[in-house]
Protein backbone atom coordinates (compact mmCIF):
# COMPACT_ATOMS: atom_id res chain seq x y z
CA UNK A 1 0.00 0.00 0.00
CA UNK A 2 1.12 3.49 -1.11
CA UNK A 3 2.40 5.67 1.86
CA UNK A 4 -0.58 8.39 0.94
CA UNK A 5 -3.34 5.17 1.14
CA UNK A 6 -1.79 4.34 4.96
CA UNK A 7 -1.70 7.92 6.19
CA UNK A 8 -5.05 8.30 5.08
CA UNK A 9 -6.11 4.90 6.54
CA UNK A 10 -4.84 6.22 10.07
CA UNK A 11 -5.86 9.54 9.76
CA UNK A 12 -9.65 8.20 9.29
CA UNK A 13 -9.55 5.79 11.56
CA UNK A 14 -8.90 8.16 14.52
CA UNK A 15 -11.44 9.92 16.07
CA UNK A 16 -10.86 13.75 15.78
CA UNK A 17 -7.20 13.35 13.91
CA UNK A 18 -6.35 16.37 11.53
CA UNK A 19 -3.57 15.06 9.64
CA UNK A 20 -0.46 12.64 9.27
CA UNK A 21 3.06 13.06 7.64
CA UNK A 22 6.11 10.93 7.01
CA UNK A 23 9.13 13.49 7.84
CA UNK A 24 12.85 13.32 7.48
CA UNK A 25 14.84 14.15 10.51
CA UNK A 26 15.86 16.86 8.63
CA UNK A 27 12.21 18.28 8.43
CA UNK A 28 11.22 17.75 4.75
CA UNK A 29 8.22 16.06 4.62
CA UNK A 30 8.07 12.99 2.42
CA UNK A 31 4.39 12.49 2.72
CA UNK A 32 1.41 13.96 3.92
CA UNK A 33 -2.57 13.85 4.61
CA UNK A 34 -4.54 16.75 5.99
CA UNK A 35 -8.08 16.03 6.86
CA UNK A 36 -8.39 19.58 7.56
CA UNK A 37 -7.68 23.08 6.80
CA UNK A 38 -8.02 23.89 10.37
CA UNK A 39 -4.60 23.75 11.28
CA UNK A 40 -1.06 24.51 9.04
CA UNK A 41 0.36 21.12 9.54
CA UNK A 42 3.28 22.08 7.41
CA UNK A 43 4.24 24.63 9.56
CA UNK A 44 3.85 22.22 12.58
CA UNK A 45 5.69 19.99 11.29
CA UNK A 46 8.89 22.85 10.53
CA UNK A 47 8.52 23.67 14.11
CA UNK A 48 8.30 20.25 15.34
CA UNK A 49 11.22 18.03 13.34
CA UNK A 50 13.95 20.47 14.03
CA UNK A 51 13.04 19.22 17.88
CA UNK A 52 13.13 15.33 16.58
CA UNK A 53 16.34 16.02 16.38
CA UNK A 54 16.82 17.80 20.08
CA UNK A 55 15.18 15.19 21.28
CA UNK A 56 17.74 12.48 20.18
CA UNK A 57 20.57 14.50 20.69
CA UNK A 58 19.06 14.43 24.51
CA UNK A 59 18.26 10.80 24.30
CA UNK A 60 21.75 10.27 23.25
CA UNK A 61 23.05 12.24 25.80
CA UNK A 62 21.21 10.93 28.48
CA UNK A 63 22.18 7.54 28.29
CA UNK A 64 18.73 6.80 27.17
CA UNK A 65 19.31 5.50 23.63
CA UNK A 66 17.72 6.48 20.47
CA UNK A 67 14.11 7.65 20.52
CA UNK A 68 11.36 5.63 19.51
CA UNK A 69 8.11 7.87 20.08
CA UNK A 70 7.58 10.88 21.06
CA UNK A 71 4.36 12.89 22.24
CA UNK A 72 3.23 16.33 22.78
CA UNK A 73 0.06 17.45 24.17
CA UNK A 74 -0.56 21.37 23.95
CA UNK A 75 -3.90 23.40 24.20
CA UNK A 76 -5.07 23.03 20.89
CA UNK A 77 -3.47 19.41 19.63
CA UNK A 78 -1.63 16.63 20.73
CA UNK A 79 1.20 15.46 18.28
CA UNK A 80 2.98 12.03 18.03
CA UNK A 81 6.03 11.30 16.53
CA UNK A 82 7.25 7.90 15.43
CA UNK A 83 10.57 6.78 14.03
CA UNK A 84 10.41 4.79 11.17
CA UNK A 85 14.16 4.25 10.72
CA UNK A 86 17.34 6.22 10.82
CA UNK A 87 16.01 8.79 9.36
CA UNK A 88 12.37 9.04 8.97
CA UNK A 89 9.76 9.76 11.13
CA UNK A 90 5.61 8.92 11.23
CA UNK A 91 3.52 11.88 12.56
CA UNK A 92 0.18 12.31 13.64
CA UNK A 93 -1.88 15.58 14.70
CA UNK A 94 -5.08 14.77 16.76
CA UNK A 95 -7.50 17.52 18.11
CA UNK A 96 -7.55 17.57 22.00
CA UNK A 97 -10.80 16.18 22.11
CA UNK A 98 -9.82 13.44 19.72
CA UNK A 99 -8.74 9.68 20.51
CA UNK A 100 -5.36 9.58 21.99
CA UNK A 101 -5.08 5.98 22.75
CA UNK A 102 -6.80 4.46 19.47
CA UNK A 103 -4.18 7.18 17.23
CA UNK A 104 -1.03 5.73 19.06
CA UNK A 105 -1.96 2.38 18.52
CA UNK A 106 -2.86 2.95 14.83
CA UNK A 107 0.77 4.48 14.48
CA UNK A 108 2.51 1.85 16.07
CA UNK A 109 0.65 -0.53 13.88
CA UNK A 110 1.30 0.97 10.70
CA UNK A 111 4.98 1.34 11.28
CA UNK A 112 5.89 -1.81 10.25
CA UNK A 113 3.83 -1.46 6.93
CA UNK A 114 5.20 1.78 6.32
CA UNK A 115 8.71 0.52 6.25
CA UNK A 116 8.17 -1.79 4.01
CA UNK A 117 7.38 0.96 1.73
CA UNK A 118 10.59 2.25 1.82
CA UNK B 1 1.91 16.56 51.98
CA UNK B 2 5.66 18.14 50.97
CA UNK B 3 6.87 17.51 47.51
CA UNK B 4 9.40 14.87 48.10
CA UNK B 5 6.17 12.70 49.99
CA UNK B 6 4.23 12.96 46.47
CA UNK B 7 7.45 12.27 44.51
CA UNK B 8 8.20 9.31 46.26
CA UNK B 9 4.20 7.84 46.16
CA UNK B 10 4.62 8.24 42.36
CA UNK B 11 7.19 6.60 41.99
CA UNK B 12 6.45 3.54 44.20
CA UNK B 13 2.83 3.23 43.43
CA UNK B 14 4.02 3.19 39.39
CA UNK B 15 5.66 -0.27 38.61
CA UNK B 16 9.34 -0.07 37.06
CA UNK B 17 9.26 3.85 37.74
CA UNK B 18 13.11 4.68 38.46
CA UNK B 19 12.88 8.26 39.56
CA UNK B 20 10.63 11.67 39.68
CA UNK B 21 11.44 14.97 39.87
CA UNK B 22 10.20 18.69 40.17
CA UNK B 23 12.14 21.28 37.54
CA UNK B 24 11.99 24.46 36.93
CA UNK B 25 11.87 25.42 33.01
CA UNK B 26 15.62 26.54 33.50
CA UNK B 27 16.16 23.27 34.37
CA UNK B 28 17.26 23.25 37.73
CA UNK B 29 15.18 21.00 39.67
CA UNK B 30 13.66 21.73 43.29
CA UNK B 31 13.01 18.58 44.42
CA UNK B 32 13.83 14.99 43.27
CA UNK B 33 13.43 11.22 44.33
CA UNK B 34 15.42 8.59 42.68
CA UNK B 35 14.54 4.86 43.32
CA UNK B 36 17.48 3.49 41.65
CA UNK B 37 20.85 4.34 41.16
CA UNK B 38 21.08 2.66 38.24
CA UNK B 39 20.76 6.01 36.17
CA UNK B 40 21.82 9.04 36.53
CA UNK B 41 18.87 11.23 36.90
CA UNK B 42 19.97 14.35 37.18
CA UNK B 43 21.87 14.70 34.14
CA UNK B 44 18.78 13.48 32.14
CA UNK B 45 17.13 16.37 33.37
CA UNK B 46 19.88 18.82 32.46
CA UNK B 47 19.51 17.13 28.95
CA UNK B 48 15.27 16.79 28.91
CA UNK B 49 14.78 20.19 30.33
CA UNK B 50 16.38 22.11 28.16
CA UNK B 51 14.04 20.52 25.34
CA UNK B 52 10.91 21.48 27.12
CA UNK B 53 12.20 25.40 26.70
CA UNK B 54 12.42 24.37 22.61
CA UNK B 55 8.76 22.32 23.15
CA UNK B 56 7.25 25.24 24.37
CA UNK B 57 8.49 27.31 21.59
CA UNK B 58 7.60 25.15 18.86
CA UNK B 59 3.93 24.78 20.56
CA UNK B 60 3.55 28.36 20.54
CA UNK B 61 4.93 29.07 17.23
CA UNK B 62 2.96 26.17 15.47
CA UNK B 63 -0.09 27.93 17.19
CA UNK B 64 -1.11 24.47 19.08
CA UNK B 65 -0.91 26.81 22.58
CA UNK B 66 0.79 25.73 25.57
CA UNK B 67 1.97 22.32 26.25
CA UNK B 68 0.95 20.76 29.12
CA UNK B 69 2.40 17.22 28.28
CA UNK B 70 5.62 15.37 26.83
CA UNK B 71 6.48 11.80 26.55
CA UNK B 72 9.40 10.45 25.07
CA UNK B 73 10.00 6.62 24.87
CA UNK B 74 13.75 5.39 23.89
CA UNK B 75 15.47 2.43 24.41
CA UNK B 76 16.59 2.68 27.72
CA UNK B 77 13.74 4.62 29.37
CA UNK B 78 10.45 6.31 29.24
CA UNK B 79 9.94 10.10 30.40
CA UNK B 80 7.23 11.81 30.79
CA UNK B 81 7.03 15.42 31.59
CA UNK B 82 3.83 17.44 33.30
CA UNK B 83 3.37 21.33 33.23
CA UNK B 84 2.57 22.79 36.69
CA UNK B 85 2.15 25.88 35.93
CA UNK B 86 4.11 28.86 34.57
CA UNK B 87 7.41 28.03 35.67
CA UNK B 88 7.46 24.34 36.63
CA UNK B 89 7.21 20.45 35.38
CA UNK B 90 7.25 17.18 36.94
CA UNK B 91 8.90 14.92 35.61
CA UNK B 92 8.33 10.78 36.20
CA UNK B 93 11.45 8.31 34.61
CA UNK B 94 10.34 4.68 33.80
CA UNK B 95 12.08 1.78 32.95
CA UNK B 96 11.10 0.47 29.16
CA UNK B 97 8.90 -2.33 30.40
CA UNK B 98 7.31 -0.35 33.77
CA UNK B 99 3.70 0.40 33.39
CA UNK B 100 3.71 3.54 31.11
CA UNK B 101 -0.21 4.14 31.73
CA UNK B 102 0.03 3.77 34.83
CA UNK B 103 2.98 6.52 35.66
CA UNK B 104 0.97 8.55 33.46
CA UNK B 105 -2.73 8.63 34.95
CA UNK B 106 -0.61 9.09 38.37
CA UNK B 107 1.31 11.84 37.28
CA UNK B 108 -2.48 13.94 36.28
CA UNK B 109 -3.29 13.26 39.81
CA UNK B 110 -0.65 14.19 41.73
CA UNK B 111 -0.32 17.89 39.55
CA UNK B 112 -3.26 19.68 41.41
CA UNK B 113 -1.50 18.47 44.83
CA UNK B 114 2.00 19.50 43.83
CA UNK B 115 0.72 22.68 42.97
CA UNK B 116 -1.20 23.30 46.65
CA UNK B 117 2.36 23.49 47.79
CA UNK B 118 3.97 26.18 45.66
Amino acid sequence: MPFADILKEVVNSTEGALGALIVGLDGIPVEEYAKSSDMDIQSMTVEFSSLLKEIEKGSQSAEMGSTKEVTVIADKAMIMLRRLNDEYFFVLIIKPDGNFGKGRFLLRMAAPRLLKEF
